[in-house]
């Protein structure tokens, strides 16, 4: 479409800093004749301090109708922890039935990595977003005494788990290995998992082009460092992937280059992309973020409408970009927006 | 004690060759007087293939009978997953209350590992062993159909939680730099996660001398990668202590390395101790398992049974031995198994 009606929650911390740089890079990459229209949400810790508020039902209403959603970071050491995550982000997340959390990792070049050298690093985690343990689902009985007991359910459902599972399987067709790994822990978790396993197996008759593993997700993490080149695309679950990928994150170039997409494929909601980080508030209104996770958010954010040609623009920016780091000194987050901004729009 | 009446579960795949190494160390380890009774117990995939048991009850109770269990590794291909893990394994953690699941994790010089030249790496996670995701409850709702439902529920009691994080803290006041680490994910799994921080805090009042700090599982995993010298000690779930120790093995000598403790403080019923790794059938039988993982295991165990200096012999012959492996051809199992015992005789 030749225009964009994004929605942007810079949330806090460092949010609002790397969302800036998302948006000039943005703007920079899109032709004249898309027409780019932006609406900023106040939400976050700061908005919860003045009005007690996290979402509001109005601005929930809203945001339906932007085509996306840019999101910068929440979370804030001044907010009881889980307040926000689950007032604001998970309720996102559940609300727009992002049941794809779409988190890709690849080792670029000249990246310092503990694993730096070994460029065939490039996977992408598909991450049930909906379901498993954080539906919020469970207690606490007898709350504060030596008797409390609290628990945590995770629920899974085969609509839930056929759905996530059948996009994975399309993701591993269209790429050039077709290679397709599920991470559970179905030998301990034997509900869940064996459930997982079962429908993977069934929905991989309709995809005889793809080859298919299975690993439990401690073995996962040790090949995650031993032997990440072996993985294409990875299914999993909600809390699995949450891991996983801030994992994949640390052996790749580092949580600063970790995009995400939280992604609803039928359309019926708008998706959502973020950086896999989070507010850092330790360095926050410092300039010393790397707008760089938020730069690529936008471009799994622009292919998702469709843009695939500037998507790619900012992919080689960032790549760029990354090749001429090595050894410089380290720059702010407005010099290196400014710098992927001047290489997409040449 | 002058004697030690020892049960052996071999188990499955590797299990057998590196416990017969770990039981050749443990002889020539012990001084003369010391009297080492041992009891093989045959568990695992052969017995249940052949009777379709897996731990019947009369083993149970004479297993209770043993000062200490050493076992090799559980599980096979051809026992549908989880069947040996539930039954055996896991049964044996549960029955016995091991409650504190010992790893530590330590980067021995010369040994290859992504992180090499990092010498500072020597942590260990207190993982909780009986509780938590691993307990079973849950279950699964028109099973095979489209309309499946399958929870998992994690169980947490203050009971429960309080005595490892106590444990933990008695862990890390012993150790010279006094720091207890507690990982859990606060802020999604609210209601277990906000009774471990609660408990972790007040406990910590009775520890002044120990610096504490939480993080969230997934923080956890990229500090293990990027900074790994920042723990000391960590007190975490069952589940995220499974998650984090496979990787705390990946990203110091690997998983032939992990050596672990299943411990009963109270000395209520015989505490058990094996090598991380699993059963690993691909190379069974092969003389190409690393049997140091069950060595250290047998070192835990040895201090356990207050043996200490006999431990450290053991540690002690192992850093050398890494030392002299740097380089080297690589060694069968039977042959770094006698090495070990000739080093630990002299
Ligand atoms: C902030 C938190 C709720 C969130 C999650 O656990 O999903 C974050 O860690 C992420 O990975 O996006
Ligand atoms: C085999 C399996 C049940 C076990 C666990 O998950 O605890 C193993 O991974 C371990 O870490 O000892």
């Amino acid at each position: 479409s030749r225009s964009i009606n994004l929605a942007v929650i810079p949330g806090d911390g460092i949010g609002q800093e790397v969302v800036s740089q998302g948006l000039k890079v943005l703007s920079a990459v899109l032709p004249q004749d898309v027409k780019l229209e932006t609406r900023e949400y106040d939400l976050g810790a700061r908005r919860w301090h003045r009005t007690g508020e996290t979402l509001p039902e109005v601005e929930l209403e809203q945001l339906k109708g932007h085509d996306a959603i840019l999101l910068g970071a929440i979370g804030d050491p001044s907010v009881p922890s889980g307040v926000l995550e689950r007032g604001l982000l998970l309720k996102l997340r559940f609300a727009f039935d992002h049941y794809v959390n779409l988190r890709p990792s690849k080792l670029f070049p000249h990246t310092a990595s503990p694993l730096a050298g070994r460029p065939d690093i490039d996977f992408v985690v598909v991450r049930e977003g909906t379901e498993g343990p954080y539906t919020g689902n469970g207690g606490s009985l007898r709350t504060g005494t030596p008797a409390e007991v609290a628990t945590e359910v995770s629920v899974n459902t085969a609509y839930g788990v056929e759905r996530v599972v059948r996009d994975a399987y399309e993701r591993a067709k269209a790429r050039p290995r077709k290679k397709l790994t599920l991470v559970h822990k179905n030998n301990v978790l034997v509900h869940a998992g064996h459930m997982w396993k079962k429908i993977f197996d069934k929905v991989g008759e309709e995809y005889p082009e793809v080859t298919t593993d299975y690993l439990h997700v401690d073995a996962a993490t040790i090949f995650f460092v031993t032997q990440p080149e072996r993985f294409d695309v990875i299914v999993t679950d909600n809390l699995f992937g949450d891991i996983l990928t801030d994992l994949a994150a640390a052996v790749t170039g580092g949580i600063g280059l970790a995009a995400s997409g939280n992604i609803n494929p039928t359309g019926a909601f708008p998706s959502m992309f973020e950086p896999v980080h989070g507010s850092a508030p330790d360095i926050a209104g410092q300039g010393k973020a790397d707008p760089t996770a938020t730069v690529l958010s936008v471009a799994l954010l622009l292919r998702h409408l469709g843009h695939d040609s500037e998507a790619i623009r900012i992919e080689e920016a960032v790549a760029a970009d990354l090749a001429e780091r090595a050894g410089a000194p380290a720059r702010t987050t407005e010099e290196i927006g400014d710098a992927l901004a001047v290489r997409v729009a040449s």
